[in-house]
């Protein structure tokens, strides 16, 4: 049974997975993907934050696009231009045989789950990785220029529009992974970990299925956030963004507050440890860390701290 | 209305395809692709005749493999071994741009014609190009090893098993193009062309559609084949193998006597001129020409002696 069950969107998400993958031993972690993110293109199945995850912890991922396979070709891309077929998503080849084996074998009536853990073994992740849901949840961003599905927003429209609210279509009807459910309420589980990725586009999905945030509220583990905001910005994404355009304050003090009745311990920058009142003043037991992960090493520490302040707080549970 | 209209498969019969392209002024030529060898693999609709006679046709054509793209890459396969897929069919990245595209349109309810159309004007190609049907016929071999699906019989299994027969699955009751069928009866018609491609995997599944064989022969135009064997051997492909475990003597007087009731005129090649009275026996006039196609002058030769034997047949009819 895992220790750590850490629920992750892509970019942000994936890199303190791969310090939890870096830190537990085998088998004490299982991550979670947001799924609300994926989506139907060219008729193949896209699960963005799941391949992300897979690529950022087995070696694969692009650090130059920071989206997509590393040693990446382009001629697909290129035949489907002079075909006159879309090119606002950019399917890289390496990336493309994802899409079509993952399509392929939902079409064969395998399960996301299945296939995830399939698609996860043949490239070597070293943890179960499971999707939120088998079931479809589509993330739709209201904007002041109607409504956006997740992908059309985030990269036709590289986040431009201005962002009015969010919804999770299929939300109220999916079930949430049973294995996730199932291991929740584990005596032994130590953390549940909610990555630094964006509340709006990565977490709340996970949260909106049916009886998760209840079953956050029950577990015996204590349930971490990490911050996504340091001294007021983002990472990477649109985060900052649309916590401004949604009248929150820019800060980790708001994320806190995001998560308020659902986490038990909030790990922020140091730089932005002045916001300690606040979060505290949420009913939240604050935790400043060095968050910024530049590389592996950085990955690995803030995990460790992760761990470190979830087993405190596990004690005073 | 199109003055020459090309029966075509693969390889041999784009080569001739290309010649007529070259000699035909715009509108006059029409050509109908093979869909026998159409099939699902990983979800994807392939329809390698179609793209063999567009490759071959825009210049994009594989000097090196004889099949799919020039300037191909392989990052997809290299992924897809990786992840476990099936790599019997290699699948080049800029050729997966076509058969993704294709199966996108087909699932959108676009027809196999209208899809095909689309693909020819995007790469470039002067005459239309039609899928033999837009229902689905399925070649099949019955060989000493039981019935493979024609890729499987000729990809996978290089030709191997010894062949006892063939079908054409689907084509009972498949509907021939409506376009080859209104154009066969057209009195400004000149020619119609049997291409030099293999008589059973790639000519045969067209002349199995309904009412096919009745239209060749009622045409007022001359028909006219082209042989694949050259001094008893094919240029390329099992042609010639096929032949010899059908019982039948490898040679291009067979190959006339194949389509015999059909044609009017057989196109031998000069080095098989000895070969002219046994045509003769079976009620077709046969013509030597310089059949081999080694480039495009060879191409354009042949296309301008295919035509001229026609035109004098035609005074004759």
């Amino acid at each position: 049974m895992p220790k750590v069950i850490a629920l992750s969107g892509g970019v942000g998400g994936s890199k303190l997975v791969e310090g939890f993958a870096r830190t537990c031993r085998p088998g004490e972690l299982l991550v979670i993907a947001n799924t609300g993110d994926d989506f139907t293109h060219l008729g193949l199945h896209i699960s963005p934050d799941i391949d992300t995850v897979i690529y950022t912890c087995t070696g694969r991922s692009n650090p130059q696009t920071g989206w997509g396979q590393d040693g990446e070709t382009w001629s697909f891309m290129d035949m489907l231009h002079i075909l006159g077929g879309p090119d606002w998503f950019k399917l890289g080849d390496r990336d493309l045989a994802m899409h079509v084996w993952r399509t392929h074998r939902l079409s064969q009536g395998a399960s996301l789950t299945a296939v995830t853990q399939e698609l996860a073994e043949r490239c070597g992740l070293t943890f179960p990785l499971l999707p939120m849901s088998d079931d479809p949840v589509r993330t739709v961003v209201e904007t002041t220029e109607g409504l956006l599905p997740m992908q059309r927003y985030f990269v036709e429209r590289r986040c431009a529009p201005v962002v009015t609210g969010l919804l999770y279509e299929g939300a109220e009807t999916a079930r949430p992974n049973p294995t996730l459910m199932a291991n929740l309420q584990d005596p032994e589980l130590e953390a549940i970990v909610i990555c630094p990725s964006n509340p709006f586009l990565s977490i709340d999905p996970i949260l909106a299925l049916p009886g998760l945030r209840q079953a956050l509220r029950n577990a015996p583990a204590p349930v971490v956030a990490v911050t996504p905001i340091i001294g007021g910005r983002a990472i990477k994404g649109p985060t900052a963004k649309m916590m401004a355009e949604l009248g929150l304050p820019v800060d980790a003090a708001a994320v806190a507050r995001h998560y308020a009745g659902l986490i038990d311990l909030f790990v922020l920058d140091e730089q932005d440890a002045y916001l300690t009142g606040e979060v505290a003043a949420a009913g939240i037991k604050p935790f400043p860390a060095e968050t910024m992960m530049h590389d592996t090493a950085d990955r690995i520490a803030l995990a460790k701290a992760v761990l470190n302040a979830a087993a405190a707080a596990h004690q005073t549970l």
